[in-house]
C-alpha cells in the first residue's frame, strides 16, 4: 500500500480549446509543471470546471494524463456527480488507474438531504466500486454545492468503511469548522486527514494535525505554498522561528523566516486572486505566464475576465511576483510551446 | 410545426428495480397512463430524479419510451445538465426523436454565475444543437437548483434565438415571481409560454395568460388538474361560474361549480403530498394505489418513507380520495401487473 497523498496539492485547471473541447496537450504540461514543484494533483475540482465536463470527456482526459506520463499516485481524482452510477464509473476508474485517491462531492441537485440519504449515496459507491484501493476524501464546499459533509456522517461512514474513508477537503471557508472536524477524529482508529480548501489555513490546519491543502491558487503558487507545507511539517525546536536554507535564486534575502511571515506571503497572493473571478483569474494569470492567450478560456456559464480585468490582474501580479513562488515567471515549460514569461 | 405543448404535464417520476436500475416496463406503464388521463410527460424532471441518472440512463430510457408507444409529441424532455456537451447531447436526441421541446435546467453547479455566462451557456447549446426543430422551456427551480432564469437573461434569449426559446416552467413557488414573466413578455412578438411548477396556481396562472403547470402530483392527480385547466380554457359567459358537464361516475353530485371549488380540491391533495418529501411520497402513492410496493424505492440521496410515513399517507389519501381524480383508484393499470386498486 503507497503512503497516503499529502502536503499542496492543486485543484488542476483545466484548459480549453477554441471550440471547447478539453486541451490535452496544455492540460499534461501543467499538471508536469505542478509535479515538477512537488505540488499533488486534484483532476476534477471545483477549479478544474469539472461538473461543466462530460462524465466521458472527464474519463477520456484522465485516460489521457495516465497516459501522458502523470504518476497516478500524485493524483487525487475529482469523482463525485449527481448520480450513483455516474460517480462510480468515475471512481473505478480512477482506483483501477492506481490514483491515490478520489475527491468526492456529495450528490448537490437535492438539497436538504438527509444526513441517511448521504450516507446511503456513499455506501452505494462504495460497494459498488468494491476494491480495497479506494480511498474516499469527502468534498465539503457548501458554497458551490450546497449540500455538505457533517461531522455525523464521517462518523457513520468512517464505522461502516474505515479503509476506504480516508480524509476530507473542507472549502467551508471556516475555520472553525476544520477545526470542528480535526478535532471530532483527532482519535480516531484510522487517520483521517483534513486539507483545508486555502492555502489561508494551511497553518493553522498544520498545527492542529491537518494534512495539507488542495487550493486553487496552487494552480500559480505551488511551490511557495509548499515551502510553508514542509516547513511545518519539519521538526524544530520551536513552533514558529527556525532556519531556512534557501537556494539562490531566492525570493527573500533574510535567512531567518517564520511560519507566520510564510502564511502571510501565501495570503497577499491570495488576495489579488479573490479580487477577481477566481477560475477565469487562474487561468488568465497562467495565460500571462506562459504568453500563451489559448489558456484564458473557460467554459460557460464562467466567463473569461474582461480586457480591463486581465490588464489589472497582470499589474497585480508584477506588484507582488516577489512574494510568489518564483518558478512560475522563472522556469521554462517542461514540455510544450511557450516558456514561461515574466508577467513584466 | 405541431402546435406548442400546453394544459397539464407530469415530471414522470422514474421506477427503480431493487438494484436501483430503472424499470422501463413500470415507466412506459405508468407514461401510458398520464397519456389516458390527457396528461402530457416531462420525463427527467426534478420528481424524475433526473440528476440522480447518469445521461447515458436518461438517453436509453428516452429511446424506450419511444420504442415503447409514447408519442413524442407528447413529452417535453428534462435535458439541462451542468456541461454543454451533456445538455447537448440529450436535447439533441430529444429533437431528432420529434420531441415536443425540453426543459432545460441552467448549469447549477456553480452559484452567483453572471446572466452573460448563462446567455453564453444556452447560446452554445441552440447553436450546437442547430435544429430549426428545437424548442426549450427554461427552468427555473431556485430552491433546488439556486441558479434561476431572470427576465433579463430570457429577453436576451428570445432576442437572439426567438423561435427556439420556447416558454420556461416556474418552481419558485412565488407568484409574484411568475407574474412578473407573464407581464414581462405578454407582448413578444413570439408567444412565451409560461408554465406553473405547481397546480396551486394553475387558475392564477390561466387568468393571466399561461400555458398550465408542469406539476409533481400529476403524477397521481392529472384528471382533476386537467379538469380546472380545460374549464379555465374554455370560453364562457363570466370568468367564474360555469356550468359542467360532468360524465358519470362523477366525484361531485353538484353540475355547477366554480373554478376556485376546482382549484381548492386540487390544493387539497397537493396539501397532503406537502406534508412528506414529495418525490418518496408520490412514489408510495402510485405503489399504494398499483398494490405494486416496488413503485415506493427511490435513489439515494433521496430515501423512502418510512413505514410510519406510508401509512399515514395511505390513511390521508383515503380520506381526500373525493377530491382526487377518480381514475387512480378505479381504472385498470393500461399495460402491465396488478391493477390500480383502491388505497382503503
Amino acid at each position: 500500500m503507497n503512503q497516503p497523498i499529502r502536503g499542496v496539492l492543486a485543484p488542476v485547471v483545466t484548459p480549453f480549446k477554441a471550440d471547447l473541447s478539453p486541451d490535452k496537450e496544455r492540460f499534461v504540461a501543467h499538471c508536469k509543471w505542478l509535479l515538477s514543484q512537488n505540488c499533488g494533483l486534484v483532476p476534477f475540482g471545483t477549479t478544474s470546471e469539472a461538473n461543466s465536463l462530460s462524465v466521458e470527456e472527464r474519463a477520456t482526459l484522465l485516460d489521457e494524463l495516465v497516459a501522458g506520463g502523470i504518476d497516478p499516485s500524485r493524483m487525487m481524482v475529482g469523482t463525485g456527480c449527481c448520480s450513483i452510477t455516474e460517480t462510480v464509473k468515475l471512481t473505478a476508474q480512477a482506483v483501477t488507474l492506481g490514483c491515490a485517491g478520489v475527491l468526492m462531492l456529495p450528490p448537490f441537485y437535492y438539497k436538504s438531504v438527509s444526513e441517511e440519504g448521504l450516507f446511503r449515496y456513499f455506501s452505494e459507491v462504495v460497494q459498488r466500486v468494491g476494491n480495497d484501493r479506494l480511498r474516499i476524501y469527502l468534498y465539503h464546499i457548501p458554497p458551490v454545492a450546497v449540500v455538505g459533509i457533517t461531522t455525523g456522517l464521517v462518523e457513520r461512514l468512517l464505522a461502516a468503511y474505515p479503509e476506504q474513508i480516508a480524509g476530507m477537503k473542507d472549502s467551508s471557508g471556516d475555520w472553525n469548522n476544520t477545526k470542528m472536524f480535526l478535532d471530532a477524529f483527532a482519535g480516531a482508529a484510522r487517520t483521517f486527514d483534513v486539507f483545508v480548501g486555502s492555502e489561508s489555513f494551511l497553518l493553522a490546519n498544520m498545527r492542529n494535525g491537518g494534512a495539507g491543502t488542495i487550493s486553487a491558487t496552487a494552480n500559480v503558487n505551488a511551490a511557495a505554498i509548499d515551502e510553508l507545507y514542509r516547513e511545518c511539517s519539519k521538526p524544530r525546536m520551536d513552533t514558529n522561528l527556525h532556519e531556512l536554507q534557501i537556494d539562490p535564486p531566492s525570493r527573500k534575502a533574510t535567512a531567518r523566516l517564520d511560519l507566520e511571515g510564510l502564511q502571510a506571503d501565501l495570503d497577499v497572493v491570495r488576495g489579488v486572486f479573490a479580487k477577481y473571478p477566481m477560475i477565469a483569474a487562474l487561468k488568465q494569470a497562467i495565460a500571462i505566464y506562459r504568453n500563451d492567450p489559448a489558456w484564458a478560456k473557460v467554459r460557460p456559464p464562467l466567463v473569461d475576465l474582461t480586457v480591463g480585468q486581465s490588464t489589472t490582474l497582470a499589474a497585480e501580479l508584477k506588484a507582488i511576483s516577489f512574494t510568489m513562488s518564483p518558478q512560475i515567471s522563472q522556469q521554462p515549460s517542461p514540455s510544450y510551446g511557450s516558456p514561461w514569461i515574466s508577467a513584466d
